[in-house]
């Protein structure tokens, strides 16, 4: 483990819905409802402005420093998956390389990563 | 500046062709196109092993430290993206933050872009 892991919320998010400038977002929804639920040890969440995923939001990213993979999942709503992220992000943590191995991935995760950025260091896992 | 500039290519990307798993891939072929061309002073080439964006392959990501958000872009072909690739990664490299300025992104960067990951430090930009 080591470092923590970040949560990046695109706070953004209209997950194609019909939100004007000045309403509530998906993204931003998905963002409170994780703040309201609570995070486990060593998990930090961060809202960021707009992942560009945007035909398969809502987005969340999973970094956690140099050593490990990070990434990025989409098609996530804040009324269903909230219990599936923070388990999933949870598994991220307690890895070395960022790879949660398949028979414990959780299946919104097999389904929906939308891409991954290898580590820093030389180790493509 | 400061910080040298990643080219990631995924070499195992199929592309939706049929390709064996002996057989030279399209993401192997735009690696080698893109080594054989050459790279502008401050830019690495790396290989990596998938980026799990199979469905927009071939796929780059491109990082420049901590202070840069990381850039994915899909759709690529070596046949015909090698230049505007190659030109785009340069300017991204110029920048501070990592954010190309609209005007003088190159088009197939607008188009197809899959998604980016913030800094590492607090800088949303």
């Amino acid at each position: 483990m080591g470092e923590r892991t970040e949560i990046l919320v695109c706070i953004k998010c209209k997950r194609g819905t019909d939100v004007t400038d000045d309403g509530e977002r998906p993204g931003q929804r998905l963002f409170d409802e994780l703040q309201a639920r609570g995070l486990p040890e060593g998990l930090d969440l961060r809202a960021v402005e707009c992942l560009q995923n945007c035909d398969s939001g809502c987005s969340v990213a999973l970094r956690g420093g140099g050593d490990k993979w990070t990434y990025l999942y989409g098609n996530l709503h804040e009324a269903s998956h909230l219990d599936t992220l923070i388990e999933g992000a949870a598994l991220y943590h307690e890895t070395s390389d960022g790879l949660i191995p398949w028979r414990t991935r959780p299946e919104h995760f097999k389904r929906n990563c939308i891409a991954r950025i290898p580590p820093l260091e030389d180790n493509n896992g």
